[in-house]
C-alpha cells in the first residue's frame, strides 16, 4: 500500500471538519533534524508558549506471511520512547526504526516531515487503517500547545494535545494512548487481564492506559477481514471482508494504478491504461460505421461560454477549475477547463449548421475532463480527471435522435458485456436523474455485488432541443411552406444528442471480477491473454534441459502470438514458480501455461484458468486453436457468474414493508412506480432512514437511502402493471423502476 | 473568414503594447441599442466628459466571383454617414449594413458589442486585414474622450480620438479617414486626380483626405497577391503573394480546423484530426514492437515536483498555465497544468525502479499539453494547447538509451515522409538548442519552401543521468563488486530518454503540400482518398438514366471501401459538379473519380489527380487493382516533389560572405562549424544585421536571425572537413551544420 502524502490543504481542511481551528501555521527554513527544526522555529520569535514533538514510525518483526503492521509512535520531544518496553506492551517484536521507503509507502512523507498529520491521507480511498498509532499520553490529554511537521519541513503547525488526538481518532487509525513516563519506568510486561477494560483506551481524554486486551480485541476483528492465502506481494484482506482496502490493493498490487500527490488524481499504468485502448478501438470502429467522426476541441472554456446554458451549468459549476494565472502573469480573464463539452461544442454547431444538409453532424472525442469534486476521491469512480469519450450529434428529426440514443446505448452495453464480461441493465433515467439540461437520459447500470450498490456505467442523452435554443442552432425547416419560410416559424431548432464512456469502465470490471487472490481480467481486454511459465526446474538439471524447457516456453509463446494472442513467457531468473504463479494471479492474466520437462515429453502444456482455478493439459499443436476457445469459455463464464448474481440480486418488491428490507440485503428492487419527483424524494429519506434504524448497513454509507437506477427498457419481463400501485405513496404504477444505493 | 472575438485580456493587451493607458473601463446594464447603451453608461454618473461613437459593418455590392471586402465605418454616434456618398468616395457600390452573421465572421462581434477595438484579432494568425476600415476625420484628429464597446455590451471604454486611430493602424486593416461633414454636403464624387497624394491618409493625425487615389493604389498592391483562380468558396489569395493569408484561409476553408473564443486555441476538425489518428494508428503500433507500453498520467502538477529540476523548469515557467481555483474556492496550493511530463512522471520512475530487472522501463502517453506562450499563435505550429504522444524511458546502460534515442526518431522520420510524404533531415542539435535540462536532443527537420524557413518536425532526447540524478533513479550496479555493493558506489543512476511529436505534424504538412487551390492531402492520411462524383447529367435525362449514373457512383464507392479504400461517393443534389470539383480540391482529396454517360459506356471512370491534375481513364474493372497504385504514386511524387525543392535549398557555404546573401534567397546553409555556443550567437546576430541591412527578407521577420537547426547525422554527403575551419570565427570546424531562420 502506498498514500498520497498530506498537504496543508488537506490537513486544513480536514482540521475544518473537526472544528479544529489551526490557524497557526508557521514557514521557516527546511529542516533537516530535530536540531535543525527547533533553530528555524525559535528564529521566527511567534512568542507562542509550545512544546516540541517526535513522530517516529516503526517495524516490528513479523511472519513472513503476515502482513506488515508498522507504529507511529508519537510523543513529546524529551518523552523516552523505550521501543523494548513498549513492543512488549503492544505485542509486537523488535520494532526496529522503518525504513525511508517505508515511511514513503506508508505516510507519504519523509523523517523531516513526518507528523500525526501524515496520517490523513493514509487510509487511502475509503480504506481501513494499516497502522497503530501509539499517543504519548502526556500530549493526548493536554490543552497546552503542541508543535508539528505541517505536510513540509518548512512548515509548522501548533496545536493542542487534544485537538491532535481528536484528529488521529478521526483518520480510522487504531490509536493507543501509552503513558511512556510509566513504561519506562517498569520495562516488564504488564500482567494480561482477562476482564475487559471499562475504558475506551483510544478516547483522546484518557492517559491512564491498560493496554493489551483492548488491543487483542482489536487484532481479532482485523483478523477475521484478514486474507489467510495472502503471500508477502499478495492482497492481505480479503473482498468481502473489507472491500474498500481490498480495491485498493488490488488496483495497486495489481499494477493498475498509482496514487499520485494531486489528490483525487491517479496514474494510469499499462495494464489499466490497455484496458481503456481495447475499449476505445471497439468503440471508435463502430461508432465511425455509423458516421461518426473524431475531432478535438480545446480544453479550456470562456467564462461567457460556459456559463450560457443556467440548468446544466448548475450542475456543474461547483466542480469547475479555473486557470487565472500563466507564469506569473494573471490572466484578465480566467478560463475554465471543460467538466464536458456541450457548452464548449454548441456555439460553433450554431456556426457550422447552416441547412438542413449540414444534418446530421455527428462528432466525438477521445479528451479528458476535469471536475474538481471535494467527496471523497475513489480510482476510476470518482477522480477529478478522467479519460473519456464524448459524442455531440445534431439531428434534424426527433426520431433520427431517438435511434441514435438507443444505438449509442447499445454499444455501451456490448462494451460491458462483450468486452468486460460486466453484465448491465439498459433503461431510462428518471426526471430527477437525467442529464442536467437535457430531454432524456439513458443508462446501462452495473452493480456491485459486494456492497450491493449500482454504479452507472455510460449515459447516452437526447438533449432535445433545450441546447439548439440556447446556442441558437437551426436550419431551415424542410417542411416550410410558402408562407412560413424565412420567417421564424420557418426555422427549426435541430435535436440534439450527447453521449459518454469514462475509465469508470475499469473501476467497474475490478469490482465486479476481482477475487481475494487480486485481479481477474477479462480476456479480451487483457494486455497479455496467456502467460507462459516453466516448470519444474531443479538444481540437478544440466544447462541443456533448462534451456530445452526455457526455449518450449519462448517457442509457444511465439507461435501463439503469431495467431492474434497476446501471450508472454515468464523466463525471470531470480524468481521461483510460486513467485510468479501469484504475481500473475494477482494482475489476473485469465490463462496461465505450464511447461515443464513431462508436459515436454507428452508434448503438451498444462493450461490453468484464472476465474476458477481449472487444470487441463492442452496438447501442444493444438494449443493455436484450443486456446481461444478457452479464452471465450472463459469470458462466456465470468459474464455467466457475474450475470447470475446481478439477477439475482434484482428484486421485484410491490410493499413497502419490503423495500428497505430487501435493499438491506444487498440488493436492488424493482417496483412498480409512479415517477413522481417528490415520491422519488420521499424514497430516498424513507430507505434511508429505514436502513439506520433497521439492520446494520454497509459502514461507509451509514444513511444512504435509495434512488432510482433506471427504469428498466425490457418491461415484459415483469408483470402486467396495469392497476398496480407505487408502494411508496400509493398513486398508479406508470413503469417498473429499479431502486438501488449506489456510487 | 472567421474571427475570433476580442476580449477585454486582449483588447487591453494591445493597448498596453502600444502604450495606451486604458485604465478607465466600467461595466454596465448590457445594451441592446444605443439609447440603452447611452442610459446604462450615464447612469454610472462618472462624470466623465466624452462623446458617444457607433461602429457600423457594411457589405458593398461585389462580383460574385470577387473577394467580399467589408467596410467598418467609425464615427462619432452623431455624425451622419451617408452610405451612398461614402460608397462613391471609396469606390464601392450598394453598400449595406452587414447582416448579423458578416458581422460575427469578420469581427466576431454583434451590433452590441461591436466597436473599432473589435478589428484586433480580425486579421486572424500573421493574415493580411480583410477589412476597410472608414474612420471619422472628427475622431481620428481629437484629444477628447470616446466611449466604445469594450468586447461586450456590457462594458465600454474610454479612448481619445488619436488613441484609436493609433490602435487601428496598429491592427494592420486598412484605414481611411473621411470627413463626413465634408462628404454630406458634397454628395457628387471627387474627381479624379492622377498625382499621388502627398500625405498619407491614414495617419492618424490627418483630418483632410483626398481618398480615391491612394486607395487605388492599396488595391493594386492587393491585387498582386490576389489569387485569380478563387471561386468564392475558393482561396482568395495566391499561396506565394500572402503566405500567412493563404494557410488560414487553407485551414479554414479545407475544413481542418476552426477558430475558438480562447486566444492561441483552434479546434481540430475532423479533417486534420483524422491525420492525427493516422498518425497515432502508425506510430503506436511500432513503438509497442519496441515494448513501449501506454499509460496516462494526470495533467496537473504540484509546483514542488514542476519545480524540481531547475534548469528545466527554467525553459517551460514563464508558459506554465496555474489552476488556483475550484467553483468558487480558492485552492490552497495552486496546480500547474503539465507542460511536458518529465517531472510529473519521474518521482515515480525513482518509485517503480527497484532493480536493474525493471529496466528498461519504456512509457509513452498520448495527451495534450499547454504552454501559454504570449508569442503571436500559429495553427498547429504554435498553440497554447496541443496533442502530441511523450515517451519517457529509462535504460541501465547509456547505450541502450542511445539505440532507442536513434530508432524513435526513425519512427519520427518515417511519419513524416512515410504517411505526411514530407522530407525531413534527421541530426542532432547543438548544444543552445537541446533540450533544456537534457544531455543531447536529436531531431527531424523540416522545411517551408514559401517562407525559407525551417522547422522542428519532432525531438528525441537523451536525458543522461541528469533526471535520474535529481529524482534519485538509481538501481544496483550489476556489475558491483563486493566492495562497492551497498554502497553509494554500487548504485547507479538510469539513463533516460524522452521524446515527443505533436498535432505540429499537421501545420508542416498543409505548409508543404498545399497550392492555390487549398489542401494537397497526403494519400495515406487523407480521411477520403478518393471522391467520386456523377457528371454528365443533365435536364434532359429521364429519372432513370439519372439513377444509373448515380448508383454506379455509389457502386464504385462500395466497392473501393471493400477494398479497403477510403472512398466516397457525392451525390450531393442542388450542388453543381462544378462546385463539387472544387469543394474536393480544396480539401486536398488525392483522387477524384469522374463517372458519366460515356464513361459507363465505356465501362471505365476518368480519374485525376489533386497534386499535379493529371487525368487517365481506368477501367472499371481494374479499378480496385489500380487506384492503391495510382495513390502510391501520387504519395512518391509528392514526396519527390518536396524533397526535390528542400534538396536545392540546402545550400554548402564556406565562406561568411555567402552566409547571410543565401539565407536571403530562402534556403538553408550548411557550414562546416566549430559547435561553439558564442559562434551560434554570433551568427544569429549577424546574419540578423546583414539581413536588415542587406536584400529584403520576409516582411513578417524582418530581422530574424539564424540558428543552428541540426548537425546533420549523414555527414558523408559533404566534403571531408579535416582541415576546414569555421567561416564565422575560423577556429576549426568540427562537423557540418545546417543553419537556417526558422519557426
Amino acid at each position: 500500500m502506498s498514500v498520497q502524502a498530506a498537504t496543508l490543504e488537506s490537513i486544513s481542511s480536514s482540521l475544518k471538519s473537526l472544528s479544529i481551528a489551526a490557524t497557526s501555521v508557521v514557514s521557516h527554513a527546511a529542516s533537516t533534524s530535530p536540531d535543525s527544526w527547533k533553530e528555524a522555529v525559535s528564529s521566527l520569535a511567534t512568542g507562542a508558549n509550545f512544546q516540541y514533538t517526535k513522530t517516529l514510525l516503526f517495524k516490528p518483526k513479523t511472519a513472513k506471511t503476515a502482513k506488515a503492521y508498522p507504529v507511529l509512535v508519537v510523543a513529546k520531544n524529551d518523552t523516552e520512547t523505550n521501543t523494548t518496553a513498549l513492543g512488549k506492551e503492544i505485542n509486537q517484536k523488535e520494532m526496529r526504526l522503518a525504513a525511508p521507503e517505508l515511511l514513503q509507502d506508508f505516510l507519504g512523507a519523509t523523517k523531516d516531515d513526518v507528523s500525526p498529520l501524515s496520517v490523513s491521507k493514509a487510509n487511502g480511498p475509503e480504506g481501513s487503517h494499516p497502522l497503530l498509532v501509539v499517543l504519548d499520553a502526556f500530549v493526548a490529554s493536554s490543552e497546552e500547545q503542541f508543535a508539528f511537521h505541517a505536510a513540509s519541513s518548512e512548515k509548522t503547525i501548533f496545536l493542542t494535545g487534544k485537538e491532535v488526538a481528536k484528529y488521529l481518532e478521526s483518520t480510522g487509525a487504531k490509536v493507543e494512548t501509552i503513558d511512556f513516563s510509566k513504561l519506562a519506568s517498569n520495562p516488564a510486561p504488564m500482567p494480561k487481564a482477562n476482564a475487559p477494560s471499562a475504558s475506551g483506551v483510544s478516547a483522546p481524554g484518557v492517559t491512564q492506559a491498560p493496554v493489551a486486551n483492548n488491543n487483542a480485541a482489536r487484532a481479532r476483528a482485523a483478523d477475521a477481514a484478514k486474507n489467510p492465502d495472502a503471500e508477502l506481494i499478495g492482497i492481505t484482506v480479503r473482498k468481502d471482508g473489507d472491500f474498500p482496502e481490498w480495491y485498493q490493493q488490488v488496483l495497486k498490487k495489481g499494477d493498475m494504478l498509482d496514487y499520485y500527490d494531486v489528490s483525487g488524481c491517479y496514474i494510469l499504468k499499462p495494464w489499466s491504461y490497455n484496458v481503456w485502448q481495447a475499449i476505445q478501438t471497439f468503440f471508435d470502429a463502430e461508432i465511425k460505421k455509423l458516421g461518426v467522426e473524431n475531432c478535438y476541441f480545446p480544453m479550456f472554456v470562456s467564462s461567457d461560454v460556459l456559463e450560457r446554458e443556467k440548468d446544466h451549468i448548475e450542475g456543474f459549476a461547483p466542480e469547475v477549475a479555473w486557470v487565472t494565472r500563466a507564469g506569473s502573469s494573471d490572466l484578465e480573464k480566467p478560463v475554465a477547463i471543460r467538466p464536458t463539452s456541450e457548452t464548449v461544442m454548441y456555439p460553433y454547431y450554431a456556426k457550422w449548421i447552416r441547412s438542413h444538409r449540414d444534418l446530421p453532424l455527428k462528432l466525438n472525442q477521445w479528451n479528458s475532463v476535469v471536475r474538481w469534486e471535494f467527496k471523497h476521491p475513489q480510482p476510476f469512480l470518482r477522480t477529478r480527471e478522467f479519460l473519456w469519450q464524448e459524442g455531440h450529434t445534431a439531428h434534424l428529426t426527433l426520431e433520427e435522435a431517438d435511434k441514435e440514443v438507443k444505438q449509442i446505448l447499445k454499444l455501451y452495453q456490448r462494451v460491458y458485456e462483450d468486452l468486460l464480461a460486466v453484465p448491465v441493465v439498459p433503461g431510462v433515467k428518471s426526471e430527477k436523474e437525467k442529464f442536467a439540461g437535457g430531454f432524456y437520459t439513458t443508462t446501462v447500470e452495473g452493480f456491485v455485488p459486494t456492497t450491493g450498490r449500482g454504479i452507472q456505467g455510460g449515459t447516452s442523452h437526447c438533449l432535445g432541443q433545450n441546447f439548439s435554443k440556447m446556442f441558437n442552432i437551426t436550419v431551415d425547416d424542410p417542411k416550410a411552406t410558402d408562407e412560413t419560410r424565412g420567417t421564424p416559424e420557418g426555422k427549426l431548432f435541430v435535436w440534439q444528442n450527447s453521449w459518454g464512456l469514462s475509465t469508470r469502465t475499469i473501476g467497474v470490471m475490478v469490482m465486479v471480477h476481482g477475487d481475494d487472490k487480486g485481479l481477474v481480467m477479462p480476456p479480451r481486454v487483457s494486455q497479455i491473454q496467456t502467460v507462459i511459465v516453466p516448470c519444474g526446474i531443479s538444481a540437478k538439471m544440466t544447462p541443456k534441459e533448462k534451456d530445452t524447457i526455457l526455449d518450449a516456453c519462448e517457442e509457444t509463446a511465439r507461435s501463439l502470438r503469431e495467431a492474434g494472442i497476446r501471450a508472454k513467457a515468464d523466463l525471470r531468473e531470480n524468481y521461483s514458480t510460486g513467485f510468479k504463479f501469484n504475481d500473475w494471479e494477482l494482475r489476473g492474466v485469465p490463462v496461465r501455461l505450464e511447461i515443464g520437462p513431462k508436459d515436454l515429453e507428452k508434448e503438451q502444456v498444462v493450461a490453468v484458468r484464472r476465474d476458477n482455478g481449472e487444470k487441463a493439459s492442452m496438447k501442444t499443436k493444438e494449443l493455436v486453436h484450443e486456446l481461444p476457445k478457452l479464452l471465450d469459455a472463459i469470458h462466456d463464464s465470468m459474464f455467466k457468474k457475474a450475470d447470475d448474481i446481478y439477477r439475482a440480486h434484482r428484486k421485484v418488491v410491490t410493499k413497502w414493508d419490503d423495500f428497505t428490507r430487501t435493499l438491506n440485503t444487498k440488493c436492488h428492487v424493482i417496483i412498480p412506480w409512479c415517477e413522481v419527483e417528490a415520491c422519488e424524494d420521499a424514497i430516498k429519506d424513507r430507505s434511508a432512514r429505514q436502513g439506520s434504524e433497521g439492520e446494520a448497513q454497509d459502514e461507509r454509507a451509514p444513511s444512504m437511502g435509495a434512488k432510482s437506477l433506471c427504469i428498466p427498457f425490457d418491461q415484459a419481463q415483469y408483470p402486467d402493471i396495469a392497476g398496480l400501485e407505487c408502494p411508496q405513496c400509493g398513486q398508479k404504477a406508470k413503469r417498473w423502476t429499479m431502486f438501488g444505493r449506489s456510487y
